[in-house]
Parts: structure tokens; C-alpha cells; sequence
């Protein structure tokens, strides 16, 4: 586990679902970093519970409030699904309710782009910087070069050139992050159907013949648009993803390094090296 | 109906599947061109049959060539779906195909766009000069602005100008023709799954509640990849398009104004007439 370096300062970590959560939280403890989680009801997965941790519903923001008081909190990880938007009966009309009242109203009344940035402005109101999970533990995102034993071919790594310029150009019309291309052919672009359910769709595509195949070949290319916070909000691949992938008879998986996250790293290399999947990160040419 | 000036020129045309084919003759002799329709066995449209017309197989490439001697004919369309791949084995040896037959091979061996080019190749080798059925038939394609009674509104301008520049950035990278934009969202891009099967998913993507719209609202946009040869390979929309359209919950259509054919123009405009739906052509910004 990669680390990096604020030994001794506070970190807080607002915890949705998930296992990161607790992954972060170890890399913090390893780096020396006092850790608070501050676990979502509901959201929030028991593993926290091997951290110091306080459980907080939508409605306890007085108690929240006064956690980030707590002497030299200052950097904080939000990190984990939320399924559930902010419930707006469950807040208990308190003091700092009503001195928050504001903020928490634009926040459950925008869309859902501004629920992210209106909860990144609530907490940076209060004194915190918001910083991204992988920077706390940084093994989360893939370096440049392969992640497990197989490299692509030469092939293999025409068509991640291809992918991985596909998967740019629909980020920078704000649309998708992932592409499939097979033997240099866009089999696939994603919009709002998420990444499965187009690996879903590629499956489809070949028990139809309409691409045809040998074997596994092609590629899932993934990395974020532009517009991304990536310190809130990241492309995820994780052990689901490699499934899809092996089930569309594809033949491995490329990640813009450095800025997508992979979740449940050991058990996603593993189940990658066992099907014979490339699994590869890719700088980006334009950073 | 509107036809281009070349009166008293013949013109051959090598006809596939649909109504197409018919449709640019009648333009034809309307213009004053003596036409001859070359029918092919097995996919054009007995429609063809009102025309001067020789049914043709691809076995009989003797009488093809011998077709394509009568005096002054150099103009030719092909137009028309055609199903199966030329039929090796149904070539009759006879002269003419022997002395053509290196270019046969190379048709029947190639890729897909290999059938096209090599076919375009083959004729062009025997003297004639291809032009795309829109310039025959002019109103087979859009002109810039609204094609039946329903005029975009202004939140409506807005996702056609997004969509079309999202269907531009597919057919930049040589994946699609055509996106759907919904309240300034990107919710499907095309790939190899092609339009109908897109239009499906947004369907199913509007029926799950991953992306929410009350009443018709977005827009399908379709324009060509900057690599297709607009002669032989247009984008088309149908009453299969309007159909569904209608069943995705869209308001309309944005076509690429004389780049996108419009089939059964006449039946198009009305079925959109009745749904209230938009249906509209597109300046390209680029011409």
C-alpha cells in the first residue's frame, strides 16, 4: 500500500459505501495520520467500524458540524456510493441547522452535479480541504504500464490508442467515459447507460454477428472527462468490470493512469491474470 | 418532386433493396434522362419494374458489362440495400468474367467497406462515373430548416446543437452517425449497435429512470462520418426512424442538412406531423 506523506495531520473521512472508505483509512493510519470517519447512515460499509468512526444520519448536521471542530482537522476525504439523496424531513431543525439552512437547501435542491459541488462547498465553508482518496492512498489509480502479467501486443495496443482517444473525445463532449474497441473498430461509446451496461451491449453485439470476432480481442478504455472533480468524483473499475469484460470476449482493459480508480485492486489483478486479460494504465497525452 | 439538369444524358442505375431505387428513376425521366435500372436478383424492389429495367445476378457479369456499352450511358447510381455478399459461387466463367475477375476477387475477398470501394472501382474502371442519388433526387435529402409543420423551441435549439456536435465528434473518431441529447444531456451514443437499437436503449435507459424527462423532450441528431463517401453511403432515417423516436419519448429529429437521406420522405414528414414531432435540417458549420 502506497502512501503519502502528512504524518500526524487529522484526516476526516466522510464514508459512503463500499470498501475504499476503510482502505483509505488504513493508508492513512499507516502514514501516522490520525483518522476520524464520519460513517453515513446507510450508506456506509460495517468495515469503518475498524476505525475510529462516528455514525451520522442526514438529520445529525449539529453533531457533524462539531466533529470538524476537533483541533487541526482540516484535509478531508469524501469517498464511497451514496444511493440515497439528502432527506430533507429527516434534518433536525437544530442551531446549526438553522445556520446551515441555507447552504443544505441549495444542496437538496440542485441537480445532481450540484449536490457534489454544493457538499464540497458546505464542508469548504467550514474550514476543510477536500482531497481526493487517491492522493491519501495512492495505489488506488494505476501508474503508467501494466497492473498484472500480461502486456498488451502490438495489436492490442493499436486498438487501446484508438480506445483510449474514443473514450477523450465523448469525455470532452461531456458525455461518457468508456469505450470498446475491437481490431480497430468502435464497437461501443458510453452515455448515460454506465459502463456495464454497454459491456452488456457488446456481449450483444457479437452473439449477433453484427462485429465479428475470434477469440478474445478488443478493449475497454476508460478515463475521465475534463469536467471531472477528480477529487470527489472518479471513473471506477473494480471486480464487476472484469466480469463484464471476460463475459464480452474482450481481451483486457486500459485506464487513463493516474485519474481512474480502481476498487478492490488485489482481487481485480488477480481475476485479470487468471483470464489472461491485459489490464494496463495509460498517461495521458495531454497532461 | 426536385431532379438536377443533365436532360437527355442516360442514366444507369444499380439497384438494391426499398423504394429508393424507383424513386430516383422517376426523378430521372422527369429530368428528361432516358434511365435503365439494373436490378439486382434477390434484392431490388419489383417497384423497379415500372422503369426500363434488366434484372441482373451476380453470376451474370457478362451481361452487366455488355448493359453498361449502350451508347452515352456514363452517369450511374447504386443505391439500394443490398443483404448478401456477392456470391462466388453463382459467377458463371464465362469471357467477360474472366477478364474481370481479379477485380471480382478483390470484392468478394475484401472487408465490407472493401465491397463498396471495390465495387465503386469496378465501374469506374468500365467508364463510368458514379453520382450519389441525392443529386438525381434532390429532396432525398434535408434542406437546412424545419421539414414538416412542428419548428424546434428554443430548449429544443439547444439539445440540437449538442447533439449535433456529439454526432460530429463520433463520426470524428469513425464510430457513429448519430447521438441523443436530452435536456442538454448526452444519453446515447451510436456505435456499431446502429440507430435503432440506440434509440431502444434510450427506451429502456428512460423506462429504468436512470435519466428522467416529463413528456417529449430531446433530440435523435444524425449526420455522416467525415470519411463516407456520400455517394454511395448515406445516413437514413425511414418511418422506422419516427416510429422510434416516438417510442424513446423524444420531440424530435436533427438531420445534417443534403448529407442524410430521408426514406419515404412524404410518409416521414406526416407520421411527424401527427406526433408533433420536430423534424429538421441542419447547416453543417463546417461547410
Amino acid at each position: 500500500m502506497t502512501t503519502s506523506s502528512a504524518a500526524g495531520e487529522p484526516l476526516t473521512i466522510v464514508a459512503g459505501g463500499g470498501s475504499v472508505p476503510a482502505y483509505v483509512a488504513a493508508a492513512a493510519m499507516k502514514a501516522g495520520r490520525p483518522v476520524l470517519i464520519i460513517a453515513l447512515k446507510g450508506e456506509a460499509d460495517p468495515s469503518v467500524e475498524a476505525f475510529p468512526h462516528e455514525w451520522v444520519g442526514w438529520g445529525d448536521l449539529g453533531r457533524l458540524e462539531a466533529l470538524l471542530k476537533r483541533p487541526g482537522a482540516r484535509d478531508m476525504v469524501l469517498i464511497g456510493s451514496v444511493r440515497s439523496r439528502p432527506d430533507f424531513n429527516s434534518i433536525k431543525i437544530d442551531l446549526a441547522t438553522m445556520r446551515s439552512l441555507k447552504d443544505i437547501l441549495s444542496i437538496i435542491v440542485g441537480g445532481d452535479d450540484d449536490v457534489l459541488s454544493g457538499t464540497i462547498k458546505f464542508f469548504e465553508r467550514r474550514g476543510q480541504r477536500i482531497v481526493g482518496a487517491h492522493e491519501i492512498a495512492t495505489d488506488l489509480v494505476a501508474a503508467p504500464g501494466p497492473l498484472g502479467r500480461r502486456k498488451p501486443g502490438r495489436g492490442e495496443a493499436a486498438d487501446i490508442a484508438v480506445a483510449m482517444r474514443a473514450a477523450r473525445a465523448i469525455g470532452a463532449i461531456d458525455a461518457g467515459q468508456a469505450a470498446v474497441v475491437v481490431n480497430g473498430r468502435v464497437v461501443a461509446l458510453e452515455a448515460a447507460e454506465g459502463t456495464d451496461q454497454m459491456l452488456e451491449r457488446v456481449k450483444g453485439i457479437r452473439a449477433s454477428g453484427r462485429v465479428k470476432w475470434s477469440g478474445r480481442a478488443g478493449v475497454l478504455a476508460k478515463c475521465p472527462r475534463p469536467q471531472q472533480d477528480l477529487r470527489v468524483d472518479m471513473p471506477t473499475i473494480g471486480p464487476r468490470t472484469i466480469e463484464a469484460v471476460i463475459e464480452a470476449g474482450l481481451a483486457g482493459i486500459a485506464v487513463a493512469a493516474g485519474k481512474v480508480m480502481i476498487v478492490d485492486r488485489e482481487a481485480v489483478v488477480r481475476r485479470a491474470d487468471e483470464a489472461g486479460l491485459f489490464l494496463v494504465g495509460e498517461a495521458d497525452p495531454a497532461s
